[in-house]
């Protein structure tokens, strides 16, 4: 990888504007933002909840890493890359399960839940298990939301740590399920999904069902025109005792903001999708909790559900947007919540998300493209998500250039 | 892009024969084409008739770049690159259709018919909304015929408008139709689709139903080798006042050329395909204009209808075939035309010779590849087509290397 | 090509571990390992028997490249690279067939069977047909069995062609038909198909039904556990003038092994696969005979039918598993042998292969992979399979660098 390319593409970027356009499209800077992105930030990649008991994994993919979550017989979660000692074999398939052992498909070689090498026959006597264990990836479990990180150095985490663990635990996340998960494949640049995601100027034309119960209008940081809405709910949120009050770090946005007069879940009716509830105060009617961490997620806890979204990279012109819907693991299906109905309201707003950020990508192809201006009024957090994503290229470029 | 490697392969390319293997296959030719060649040539991209009023448009893909044409209030036809001055997205999908005025689907950020950027929400008040039009693409419109060229500093085309003005004046474009359009998706390297289109040493046995009509064992500039017949079309163009004789320049040619005898129409049987002629004169008997612009395209008119073929790349080893069929506007479909018969001749001899360029393309990966010679009896337009793509190819070098 | 980062990564490689990630993911190893092994090695690519009258052909792709394989009218069989010396076009789709002379079809340029180009219209009198044969491929014939070399300068073939010959006369393969081929495609990169192909550590537990008649438990190359079974086959061998001694040069082993005991043949129970045998002594019951080439096949002949396995790169992560089944020339189909059951056990076997190397190259990409070791006492073949990669690699590297 020829940083020093890269060095100079991060020059020309011009402050406040789109990126330079081969940093959307060449292969190259794919290959630059596996690494030097996706390779040193912490990844939201689920909750505590879906590794009910010990042996209990998660296998998923980042980009083409294979990563595997496990629950060990102590009872926490651990990560590992998801690769054989012995030939590079993934041992777990992409998907969840259970297992006592954690055993390679290829010859056998099995491995305790604490990632240590248990067996491997026919290898001679000099062979030292305790030298082939599976490789760490570092993992943090906030409050049952879980990310890891795949660099040897992780990004400090103390104060997001801090955060989350407070604006999260009204809504109970250790006692959920997960009730629901699907892709979505998106012919785009990972940057022109995550841009997407990170501002509601496109919202009031281009999401008429979220507006329902979401304040598409807002401005910067979740910021309501409605100052005596806002004032209330604050009002209200304190009475409770719920952290509400924006607070960010450099990679990542923890807030909690009233929802649209007369809602209180983002759902098409912007009625609760789950009866069981997670908080039962103010009759489920807190607003949501959103966390979002860079450079690939977001998340909304309601007083009945956690949404949480993330994009996954798989070529400069593919992205796996991947959504994950969790309710009160008391919740019944067919009687407390209804599936298709939970699914109803992301699924509409991901497919014409996935158009505009397919349209974007195909326009960024463009000869004439050039970088445009991004409204600070308007698309402040998409800016945000650019200027960091620029910082933290450079910096990589910084660490690793000769 | 090296340009100094293609140097050297340029230098490499011997007279009079096919061009070195890795200028047909690898990725970086792909490149270097879509720059060198597509980027800095005019492009026949369709008829003046398909705009047939103020905020018609046409949006169409140059390889991976969109473009946008469009007529605007004063009918003049004007075109753009299909990116938004905002984020980059495009603002027309790809194919046509008319608005008053071009909205961007993204943020709604939108554009008079001229290019200049009507409206942008939510941006601060020291945001110059003049700095912010679309940006304009060069544009001719010769007689009806519309031609781009994406260069900041087009060929000259003085001389190819006044050639043909003159010889496509009777066919009357600007009073036709689009009757029908189709794309052959074809896997071979766009330059091996071109020197197939460009030469008819391979008509007599590939392509059995063009040679009713068509004059399958010309030599060299669809010279004839009945030179009574010859004679005697030309005398009568002469008397009707139609130009004849086969002119070309750098990157062009034109010319007027007999039929088979018994043939008024390029088609399966070579009778009309509409009733309803363009030409009235001679019985509508005058033979096929043709025209042939470098890198990619090329068009017979006769009495009756206009076909136009233009070659995109895609890959290195995918271009796609864009097939347009014209007819008087008042043609009437089913009563003075019958679609499937007039698509039939044509889409028959685009698969045949699909598969003859997918032969070649497969085999000019062989190990054993090494260029060979064309004939200069059979092959003449091809040779020149590749000796232009060499030339033009030098000069971009010469011109960018450092 | 960047010989030099080749260079180094070959001499990153740990002894007795398998390769460095790259070579086995990266675009760039797919590429080198096309002219420096499959470029430069000798490739087994069927039988004699498939080439039944003068004027037959086989028509096959060695990754990109085209090859014609012909028998001429002498009998000899002979092979080309498989594009015409005009344009380049394939004259043969991939497949087999029979012609009297080989005719492009692009433009008829007629090739006699030795290659020679015999007739090319409308060329110039100043043309030299004798200056544009189809190149020639080396090609073997080794007791009916067919090797192809597309080098200039093939490796030292004497010693293989001596023992081959010997081990494989009894097998009598120029009587043989070719009774079924198919061929998989495996989402692995070929090195790793290889690796799986050249050890049966896996087999126990990854090949239950191949473990009927083979012995799945053998060490090392084809050691048996059981040595009285062993030298009873052995005394058998010798009386009926049998070789078996495993023998090996640098890039290829022969030997003859037995099967487990009751069975006589490679099959799902052990059984003959067709009445008809190749070889009638000791009631058919000749264990396999086994010849292995690298980079990419092996093949076992029992009494009754031969079996070749051969790996064709196709991309980084992909490669072509061709599979041939061959009985006697006499066995009619339906009566003596029974299609679908012929090729029960190696498509069982190979589908459980391909899940196993897909899951190999997917664990590959992990970050935390590291290169493992082989067990000298089950991956023996494996490991020397890799090492012979490595040697060949270097030498071209030092053949090739400046």
């Amino acid at each position: 990888m020829d940083l020093k390319r890269f060095d100079s593409l991060f020059q020309q970027r011009r402050e406040g504007h789109s990126l330079p356009q081969s940093l959307y499209i060449s292969p190259e800077a794919h290959d630059f933002d596996l690494s030097a992105i996706y390779g040193e930030s912490w990844l939201a990649v689920g909750m505590d909840c879906e590794l009910p008991r010990s042996g209990s994994y998660i296998s998923l993919m980042v980009g083409k890493w294979p990563v595997l979550i496990v629950r060990d017989k102590h009872g926490d979660i651990r990560a590992f890359h998801n690769s054989c000692r012995h030939r590079g074999s993934i041992i777990c398939q992409p998907g969840s399960g259970a297992a006592p052992k954690l055993v390679c498909p290829y010859h056998r070689w099995t491995y305790d839940l604490d990632g240590s090498l248990f067996a491997a026959t026919r290898m001679p006597e000099t062979f030292d298990k305790s030298d082939h264990g599976l490789k760490p990836v570092a993992i943090e479990n906030i409050g049952g939301a879980l990310f890891i990180c795949l660099s040897e150095t992780p990004p400090p985490i103390d104060d997001f740590r801090e955060k989350l663990s407070a604006y999260a635990a009204p809504h109970n996340y250790k006692d959920m399920k997960l009730a629901h998960q699907n892709v979505l494949v998106e012919h785009a640049n990972w940057k022109l999904v995550m841009e997407n995601a990170r501002e509601c100027y496109h919202c009031p034309t281009g999401h008429p069902e979220l507006g329902t119960s979401f304040p598409v209008g807002m401005s910067k940081h979740f910021d309501s025109k409605d100052e005596v809405q806002v004032e209330s709910f604050e009002t209200i949120m304190d009475s409770l005792g719920l952290a509400h009050t924006p607070v960010e770090g450099p990679w990542w946005q923890v807030a909690r903001f009233p929802l649209n007069p007369g809602s209180n879940s983002i759902s098409m009716d912007g009625q609760h999708l789950s009866k069981k509830l997670l908080y039962e105060g103010n009759g489920g009617n807190i607003g949501s909790m959103r966390f979002a961490v860079d450079p690939h997620s977001f998340s909304h806890s309601t007083a009945d559900h956690v949404f949480l979204f993330s994009a996954m990279p798989i070529g400069p012109n593919e992205t796996h947007a991947i959504n994950k819907w969790y309710v009160h693991k008391d919740a019944v299906e067919g009687v407390d919540y209804h599936l298709p109905s939970m699914a109803e309201l992301w699924d509409v707003t991901n497919l014409q998300d996935k158009e505009l950020a397919e349209n974007n990508h195909r326009g960024v192809n463009s000869l004439g493209y050039t970088p445009g201006p991004y409204s600070d009024e308007a698309e402040m957090l998409a800016r945000r998500f650019v200027d960091w994503y620029c910082d933290k290229a450079r910096d990589y470029i910084a660490a690793h250039v000769d």
